[in-house]
C-alpha cells in the first residue's frame, strides 16, 4: 500500500504502460449537446445567469444545478507518491488521474486531479480552502506524514464539505474489513487479539485509530526505529499520542520483540520480517504485508506460517486496495450531503466491504476483488445511512 | 459582453434553463476502459509508477502522458460575473462550467472549472500559481477590474504556462475581427478612423490595446464619469495609462463630446446612448453595442443610423461573442507548447476570425456565427503558427 513497484514485477510491458497514459487518462465533456443557439443560450449566456442568481440567493442550488454535488477533488502536493516519495506535483499527476478514473468507473463521480506546488501546512490549507467552493468533497492524496495529519484536521475544521486523506483512512477501512473477516473465519475476537502495526505514517496511524474504534485493545506499533513506547524521546507529537493509546503491555525493542506472541501482523511501511521473527508469533497468525512490490513478509514464507495472508498486490489473493473504499465513501458522503466523513461513516464502509466478502468467505477471499461492482454501491449506501443517522 | 440578461429577454423558459443545468454540465470519465486487473495495473498501481518516474526525470513527459497538454483551468473569484457583478464563487460556477462545455465542444480540450474564495491580488496569484502544475493553461474569468490586470500580469511573469484573462483579451480579439471586416466592407482605414470605446474595465482596456496594436490612432475612452483625459485626477493607474495612450485630440466631457464626429462606437460597459448623440457622429458610423441584454444603443435606432451594427446578443446579426476566440486561442497555444499568449498570437486569432467571415462578407455578417465549426481550428492554427514564429 505504501510503496510502488517497477512494472517488471507484474510483467507489465513498458510500452503498453505509456500507451495507457498517452494524452492523459481523463476526458471532460459536456453532458448535453451544444448543437444550436438555443442550447448555447440555455447552458451559457444568457440562460446561465438565471442559475447564477438562484445560487447567489441560495447556495444549496449549487449542489443540484452545478457539478458540485458529484465532484471530488483529488489533491496532492506530490510529497509521498506511492513508494516513490517526494517526486513533486507534476510527477504525481498520473496517480491522481488514475484515481479520478476509478472514481468515475466505480462510483460515477466527477473527480478532478489537482497537484500543488506548495508544501507548508499553512500554504496547503489556505490553497485548498480557497478552491473548496469548486468541489463537493476533497480527497487528499499522497501528502507526506506528519504534515498530512494537520492538513487534514485543519481542513475538516475549516470547510463544510467532506475532506478525507485517503492514504490514511481508505487504507485503514480496507485493513479493518480484511481483519474482521479473517477473525470471523478463525473464530477469534478482536478484543483478545494481539496486533502489530508496522509503520507509523499515514496508513499506520489511521489503521490504529480504526482498529481501536472496532475494539482492538492490544496494538503494538513499530516505526523505523522500533517499538513505539512511552519511554522513547524521539517521537513527534503524532507518535507520542500513539505511545499513550497503544502498547498496553509496555513492549520495547524491535520487530522481534513486537512479534513475539502476536496474532496479527499489519505491515504498511516496507521493511522486512524474517522467518525467525515469524516463528515467534502466536500459532496460525494473520499476516497482512502490504508493501508493494515486495511485501514485508516473503509470500512463500507467509503462506507457510500464516493462517490468512493478504498483500497489496493484484497478482496474489486478498488484495487490500483502497479502491474498495474511496469511491463508495465519497459517493455516500455526497449523497448524504454530509459536512464531513466521520469515524462512524468509515466503520460503516469497512463493515459493508467485509459483508460483501462474507458471502463466500474463505482464507483466499477475506476482501472482495477490487473490481467487484457490488462494492461501491454497498459502501455508498452504508456511508450515507451512517451519515444520516448521526447528522454528519 | 459585460452584462447578463434575464432569461425572458430571449424567451427562454426558466424550467428549461434549470433542466439544462441539473446535475452540472460536465462529465469526467476515463479515456480507456478499466475492465480487468490488467487495465487497472496499467493505469493505476503498479504501472503508473513507471510514468511518474519518467516525469520526475523529465517534466516534458507530463505534457504527453498526462492530461496536462490539453487541460485548461477556468478560474474565477466570482467578482465580476456576467453583468451580475460580485456574486461569489459558488454562484459563478455555472458560468465556468458553461465555458468548459464550450472548450470541449469547440476545441476538444479538457477544461476544469475552479472558483476561488480569495479575492486579494496576492492571494489570487499565490493560489493560482500553487495549482498551476495541474494544468496546461489558465483561463482567468470574471475577475473584476482593476485587480484582473495585476493578477494576470503577475501570473504571466511567474508561470511558464499560458495565462489569459478572457474577459479582456477574448472580447478584444473578436471586437477587432469585427471592426476589421466592417472597415473592409466600408473601404475605410483603421488609422484614419475615430473610435470611441465606452468602458474602461477588462474588455475596454484590452480592446484599446488591441486596436492600437492594429493601427488605430484616434481612440477616445469613456468610463462612468466621462471621457478619460490627462486632466482628470480621479483615475486609477490603469486609466492614467489610458489617458496617455488614447485621446490624442484632448477631448473632455461625456458621451456627447466623445461621439461628436466619431466613426466607430464600441460599447462594453452598459450605459445608454441617445439618438441625439448618434446624430452627432460621423456619417454612417459603425456601432458595436455589446451590453447584454440591453445594448447601449437601442437596436432599432442603431439600425437606422449605423452602417454596420453588432451586439452581444444571439438573436441579432453580428454577435460578438468570446466563444469565437478562446477555444482556438488556447488550443493553438497548447499545440505550440507556448509559455504565454502574446499580442502577436491574439492578433493572429483576430485575423483568422475575420478571414472566415470575409468569405461571404456583408453588413449582417462581419463575424462568423459562434457555432461555425471552422472557427476554432482556424484560430488554433493561426495562433500556433504565430507562437512558433516568435518562439513564445
Amino acid at each position: 500500500m505504501t510503496s510502488s513497484t517497477p512494472a517488471s514485477a507484474f510483467h507489465l510491458d513498458r510500452e503498453e504502460i505509456f500507451a495507457a497514459h498517452e494524452g492523459g487518462k481523463l476526458s471532460i465533456t459536456s453532458t448535453r449537446p451544444l448543437a444550436d443557439m438555443h442550447d448555447l443560450s440555455l447552458a451559457y449566456t444568457p440562460g446561465v445567469a438565471v442559475v447564477c442568481e438562484a445560487i447567489a440567493a441560495d447556495q444549496a442550488v449549487a449542489r443540484t444545478h452545478t457539478g458540485r454535488g458529484r465532484t471530488v477533488a483529488i489533491i496532492s502536493d506530490g510529497t509521498a507518491v506511492l513508494g516513490l516519495g517526494n517526486i513533486g506535483p507534476e510527477a504525481a499527476l498520473p496517480v491522481m488521474e488514475g484515481k479520478a478514473q476509478l472514481f468515475s468507473s466505480f462510483a460515477g463521480l466527477n473527480a478532478i486531479p489537482i497537484v500543488l506546488d506548495v508544501h507548508g501546512v499553512d500554504e496547503l490549507v489556505d490553497t485548498i480552502a480557497a478552491m473548496a467552493p469548486s468541489f463537493g468533497a476533497i480527497n487528499l492524496e499522497d501528502i507526506s506524514a506528519p504534515r498530512c495529519f494537520e492538513v487534514e484536521r485543519r481542513l475538516i475544521e475549516r470547510l463544510d464539505i467532506p475532506v478525507m486523506h485517503d492514504d490514511q483512512h481508505g487504507t485503514a477501512v480496507v485493513i479493518l474489513a480484511a481483519l474482521r473477516n479473517s477473525l470471523r473465519l478463525l473464530d477469534r475476537q478482536i478484543g483478545e487479539t494481539r496486533i502489530v502495526v508496522s509503520g507509523a505514517g499515514a496508513a499506520g496511524v489511521a489503521a490504529v485509530e480504526m482498529l481501536r474504534g472496532a475494539g482492538a485493545r492490544d496494538i503494538v506499533v513499530l516505526d523505523s526505529r522500533g517499538v513505539i513506547h512511552a519511554g522513547r524521546e524521539d517521537l513527534n507529537p503524532v507518535k507520542q499520542a500513539l505511545a499513550t493509546t497503544t502498547n498496553p503491555r509496555g513492549v520495547t525493542g524491535g520487530v522481534v520483540e513486537a512479534l513475539t506472541g502476536a496474532d496479527v501482523y499489519i505491515g504498511v511501511s516496507g521493511g522486512h520480517v524474517t522467518e525467525k521473527a515469524l516463528q515467534l508469533m502466536a500459532d496460525r497468525p494473520i499476516l497482512f504485508s502490504l508493501a508493494n512490490p515486495s511485501p514485508e513478509i516473503d509470500p512463500e514464507l507467509a503462506g507457510r506460517y500464516g493462517a490468512i495472508v493478504a498483500t497489496g498486490r493484484s497478482d496474489l489473493p486478498n488484495q487490500i486496495n483502497n479502491v474498495l473504499a474511496f469511491p463508495g465513501i465519497f459517493h455516500g458522503a455526497l449523497a448524504a450531503q454530509a459536512r464531513s466523513i466521520t469515524p462512524a461513516m468509515r466503520l460503516a464502509a469497512s463493515q459493508a466491504i467485509a459483508d460483501i466478502a462474507a458471502g463466500n468467505l474463505d482464507v483466499g477471499h477475506v476482501v472482495p476483488s477490487p473490481l467487484d461492482p457490488r462494492v461501491a454501491p454497498a459502501v455508498s449506501a452504508a456511508v450515507q445511512a451512517a451519515a444520516e443517522a448521526e447528522g454528519a
